[in-house]
C-alpha cells in the first residue's frame, strides 16, 4: 500500500457484504441492507495538539465500522479506497 | 458484543416500547407515543482533551434516553445498534 | 423521579399556566399568553472542563424560565418531562 | 423583582419611547423612530471562565441600548421583561 | 456623547462624504461612490480575555473605515450613531 | 498612504494585470484570464493572541496573490483599495 | 517557482491523469475516473499556534492526493497552479 495519509486521516477499503446472516443463512443477490463496514489500509501519524501528536487508536488491519457519506473516494492504480479522518470510524469490529 | 466505539462514542440497543402505562392500563397495538429508549452494550474508552482521557459517565447496561435522530444505525450479524456520542445521550433511567 | 440526566443537563416538567393576573383577575380558558415556566426535577452533575467539573447553578424544585423550542421532550411512564441543557434556562423565578 | 437571571444574563425592561427630542420639541402620536432603550431591573452573577466567575459589567438600573431581535421575551406576572445575555447589550446610556 | 459602550465596542457617527478628489475637483450632488467613514465618539473598556482586559486601537477622534452593514444604527436625542465592535473596524485613515 | 489598518488586517492595491504570458506574447485587449494580483501598501500592527503580538508575514511593497471576494473594497481620496485579513492572502509572488 | 505561500498554505500543480491501470492496459482517450493527484511545488513555513511555527508534513516534490474543489486556483505566468491549506491535503502517495 503506497499511500500515506496526512495528521489524523486513515485509509481504508470497503469490504465486501458479509454474505451470512445470523441465523446462518446465506444471502446472495443485491437486496441486502449493510452496515458500512471497511478494512484499514493506512494510519496517519496522528493529529498535532499544541505541539504534540495525538497517538491514533486504530491501525492496519482493524475492520470498522464508520459514517456514510464520510471521507474521500480515491482511485489509486485502479484500486478503490476512502480516506477519511479517525473521528468518522465509528467503532472496530472484531 | 463484538463492537469497540471509539473515543466517547457509545453503542447503544433500542428497547421495545414497555407495554405498561403509569395507570397500569397494558397497552397493545401500534398508536403508542414514546421516548427514545435504549440500553448500552458498548463505551468507548473517552475522548482525549488535552493529552488525557476523559472518563466516561455511561456503562454497559445502563438505560438511557436519546436524542432522536442521533447517531449512526449500523446492522452487525442481522442485529441493530446505534452509535452515537455520549453527549447525545440525555440522561440515564433508573 | 428516576431519570439522571447527564453532564450539564436538566430534567424539568412544564408548569400549568397560572390563573391569576397581576391584577388579580382570574383568567379561565385558552386564550392566555404566557412565558415557559417548568419546575426542576432533576440536575445533572454538571459538566467537565479542563478535568473539573463546573458545579450547577439550578437545583431540584427551582422554578424556572427557559428557551421555547429548547432541548428535547421525553416521555416515562406516561409523563412528559423536557430534558435541556443548563445555558438554555434563563432564570429562576422565586 | 423576582426574577433571577443565570450565569451573564440579564432581565431588561423596555423603556417607553421618550417624547422629547433633541431641539425639544415634543412628539405625540405612534410614528416614531426609535432606539432600543430599556432599563435592567436584574443581573445575572456572571459566567463561568475556566472557574472563575467574569464579573459583569452592567447593574440593576442602568438605561441600556440593546440589539433588536436580542434575547427572549417573557411575561410574569402580567408584566413583559426580557431577558438577555449581557453580551446582546450595547452600550449604557448615561 | 452619554453613551458608554461595553466591551470591545466603539460608537462612531458616520462623516458626511468629502466634496473634494484626489484631482481636487469638487463633487456637488448625489451620484458619488464613497467608502464608509465615520468618527470614533466613544470606545468601550476592551473585551475580557482570561481575565484581563485587551487595550482598545481605536481613541476617540479618530476617523476609521468600517465594514459596511457592520454594527447597530441608534438614534439617541435625534442624533444617529452606529455602535459595532472594534473587530469590525478595518482601519484608520489619517 | 495614510491608512493605518487595524490589527491582523493589510491594505492592498491590485495590480493591472501583466501584458505579458510565459511564452513571451503581449496580450491586449479584455478577454484574460488572470489571478487576483495586488500589491501591499499598508501592513496592521499584527493581531492580538493571550496578551501578545503575532507578527506579520507580509510588508509593505510585497506582491501578493490573494482569495477573490477576500476582503473589504474601499476608496479613498480618488484610489480604490481592498482592506483583507492577512489570512486572506494566499501566497507571495517573488 | 517563484511562489511563496503563507502559514499552512502549499501550492501544487495538478497531474496529468497517469495513462496506465493496475492491470497493466493503457488508457487514452477521454473517460477516465481519476482521483486529484498533483506534485507539491512550494510549501509554506507553517502555521504560527500559541507562538510557534507549527512544521509542515508535506515537502516540494511530494505527489499528493487532495480534495476536490479545495483550495483556489491561480494562473501565474500561464501556468495554472492550486494553493490550498496542507488540512485540505488527504495523503502522500509514494
Amino acid at each position: 500500500m503506497n499511500i500515506k495519509p496526512l495528521a489524523d486521516r486513515v485509509v481504508i477499503k470497503k469490504l465486501e457484504a458479509e454474505e451470512t446472516t445470523k441465523s446462518g443463512i446465506v444471502l446472495t443477490g443485491t437486496a441486502k441492507e449493510r452496515p458500512q463496514e471497511a478494512k484499514v489500509v493506512a494510519v496517519g501519524p496522528g493529529a498535532m495538539v499544541d505541539g504534540n501528536r495525538v497517538e491514533m487508536e486504530v491501525k492496519v488491519g482493524d475492520k470498522v465500522l464508520y459514517s456514510k457519506y464520510a471521507g474521500t473516494e480515491v482511485k489509486v492504480k485502479g484500486e478503490e479506497y476512502t480516506i477519511l479522518k479517525q473521528d468518522d470510524i465509528l467503532a472496530i469490529v472484531e
